[in-house]
């Protein structure tokens, strides 16, 4: 054997995404013998299952926002770049990525796209400034200003009807997310801020949630959404089934109801989990690829082995991609990993792609949080609710979150809300307390041309 | 006795600001038969000597900014109202504050005016934007994205020059703060980050400290100063001393040394924490008091008791006031609202101001960290630096940190960063990632103009 053998040129994988696909993707390929570039629009992981927490002042978000970067320090074989994907070649196999004025492009033998989903007004773009959503960690720093700001602005205001309008709380969309917030809005006005106003009394705030279906929590089934339902009502939310968001606007919102009355909801407070819309990358994927298309969602309808059409090496995992039975979820993304990073593996040495088995998902179920030790579950064909249901919530999200530190401290500021009955991030930074009085102005001169 | 008998109204005490000076008389007003009005610019109490920590992502913001009104909530005597103070009236003994578009009047019968101090540029407000100060809780985020944000930048670019500038890290101003924050980005460059870059080694970051004057640390003496430089030094810090900054632009910075010879530094990562400006409101309390002044700085020259001339229930105390020998610290705003508080309960029971006691500061010390088990301390005419000095730092700012889990956190955020080497906020959000890519543009296109 000669010592001038060129040593053969590692496999590269390129992976779009840090959120449970993307991440879980990198980790699957520590020992394989490959090169992996993590292409991410931020510098952190973020389990986003407990956003909500974020935005009503439990938890801080560093724990739910792990650098991407520690996380992988250990990975010798992977590097995690900064920067906005803006181009994807499928021909030429390259990923293109600019962080500031900087592009730079990254060829690859295999790629996974897991560039995941933002919120989706259905086609009504102009609601998002006055209800966002709660996707990012911006989204939940926003919201927790308003929320919390919104109680302030009732403290000061001298005016009744201003009064009860930043008193008025909604939010759109009845699925685990929109629960949750509501459920913690509502512990928020009746429990934690007990007592700390004087000219207000917080547990005066109207909480509602509007939902489209006939049901909470639809996925979940009639019996555990009728659960959640009481349990939230009992809670002092008023829930409106079978109810339409036809406009926001600065000064509160229009419904329609089933039987087509239109109604006014003045409120200040709006946050909007009602739909999401996938990366914008699907498309830009499915047009190099000769029938692969998206879902009315940007969701890429993707081959059974999770691969784009003609594109063996390309697959697409997450909340971006479209498989019939899979949700939205952390679990598909996690499988969806999984599946895509050991055939990226096998195919190092000699799989057929032809052979693949399809992409299978097990469904370990659904949960969502209502209130403190409330919680609804459910596991196949079993469905549990209350205490239990909370425990198990408990310790599936404490295994998820990343890092020792990060569970310690979720454990202690779960004890010090839930036993207890404060809140250790309550704090409105000046920039969003500013964006909000901005945003206010803004608004104010805008509502007349906003209401359609 | 009647029953018709009206209730004497209450003495109604004013406090502007929620630091040190203004949370303290509030807590110290809690027995007192007085109604307290504490009116903040923001909704929290913010712990000042750790937001090096926010910045460079050891603590997050909860644990430095409790709310406000949590903290005040038991105390029945005592409401909280988010606004600026926009105007302060002596003669008719109101302070008017605005939130959003709703002004509110407040009468009192005592004022405690603890409105503190923003950072100084002296003149050269448009350094601001390129190297922001260490106020406020904003101040610390932005500086994390900045910080955090370098070392990204200079991981993507393939430019040696804009890689070279990306790893320059400088802080002008060598006081406790600007030690405290130098000697941390030093431990992310050679500790923290260690082995978490591909394309960068972070240990190769230039970090520099710029100070006017001949030692670091001043106020603390030629032999503390000189074993915090040399600590500095072992950590791989350029400490410049006599060194004054003349230009601070988008690209970097210019410097003068003692002799005259001016110097370009090319940074990207600029912080200040060189000066204090006080409060605007200093200047107005002064204008309508005969004989009051304020210093250079805008603080006001106070009478022995704390108070301006001709008021003698107006108290101006903390980083706002001027006594000679107080520095500008939690200690004097802490005695100072203690003194106030003191006067306005013997005042209720008829003390006459003429013979009050003049203020007398006790000087409990003064200490900075310089790295993780490293810190000097000054008590009196004790010295003393090293593990012990620091361990006397830890129970101090524990001791002082607000509320059972705050305290917690952060013994557990530092046994990780300290002992470990984790650091567990580094999230950087979208938004001050944004925020700096936005800034880099503008200040991109600002250069030309920017540079004298």
């Amino acid at each position: 054997m000669s010592v001038s053998t060129i040593a053969r040129r590692r496999h590269r994988v390129v992976i779009i995404g840090s959120g449970f696909g993307g991440l879980f993707a990198a980790k699957h390929l520590k020992r394989a013998d490959v090169d992996v570039t993590l292409i991410a629009k931020t510098t952190h992981h973020l389990f986003q299952p407990l956003l909500y927490q974020v935005a009503t002042g439990i938890l801080s978000v560093g724990e739910i926002a792990p650098a991407t970067r520690m996380i992988l320090r250990k990975q010798k074989n992977a590097e995690v770049l900064l920067g906005d994907v803006v181009g994807i070649d499928l021909t030429n196999k390259t990923v293109t990525s600019k962080l500031m004025d900087w592009e730079r492009v990254t060829p690859f033998d295999s790629l996974i796209v897991a560039a995941g989903a933002q919120q989706s007004y259905f086609g009504n773009d102009h609601f998002e400034a006055f209800a966002p959503g709660m996707k990012t960690v911006d989204d939940a720093l926003e919201l927790r200003g308003r929320i919390l700001g919104a109680f302030e602005a009732a403290e000061v205001t001298t005016s009744q009807a201003e009064r009860e309008r930043r008193l008025t709380f909604v939010v759109v969309g009845a699925g685990p997310t929109g629960v949750e917030v509501v459920g913690q809005i509502a512990e928020l006005a009746h429990r934690t801020l007990e007592g700390a106003f004087r000219t207000i009394d917080p547990s005066e705030a109207r909480v509602i949630l509007i939902e489209a279906a006939p049901a909470v929590l639809p996925p979940m089934g009639p019996k555990l959404g009728l659960k959640a339902q009481r349990r939230l009502e009992k809670m002092g939310v008023e829930v409106m089934l079978n109810t339409m968001v036809t406009n926001v606007d600065y000064m509160g919102l229009t419904v329609k109801e089933k039987d087509g009355t239109e109604r006014r909801i003045d409120c200040a407070c709006k946050v909007w989990s009602a739909g999401v819309q996938a990366s914008p990358l699907g498309r830009i994927i499915a047009e190099q690829s000769d029938g692969t298309e998206c879902d009315r969602a940007g969701r890429v309808i993707v081959e059974p082995d999770l691969t784009v059409k003609g594109h063996p090496a390309v697959f697409v995992i997450g909340d971006l991609m479209n498989v019939p039975g899979v949700p939205g979820q952390a679990q598909g993304a996690i499988q969806g990993a999984v599946y895509a990073t050991k055939h990226i593996k096998s195919g190092l040495k000699g799989e057929d792609p032809a052979t693949r088995k399809p992409f299978k998902y097990l469904d370990k179920g659904s949960m969502a949080t209502i209130s403190r030790f409330n919680a609804v579950c459910q596991v196949g064909k079993l469905e549990f609710s209350g205490f239990l249901a909370w425990l198990a919530w408990l310790g599936l999200h404490l295994y998820y979150l990343v890092g020792g530190r990060n569970r310690l401290i979720a454990v202690i500021s779960w004890f010090v809300t839930f036993l207890g009955r404060g809140r250790g991030q309550m704090a409105i930074t000046e920039r969003w307390v500013f964006a909000r009085r901005a945003m206010d102005q803004v608004q104010e001169q805008q509502t007349p041309k906003a209401i359609g």
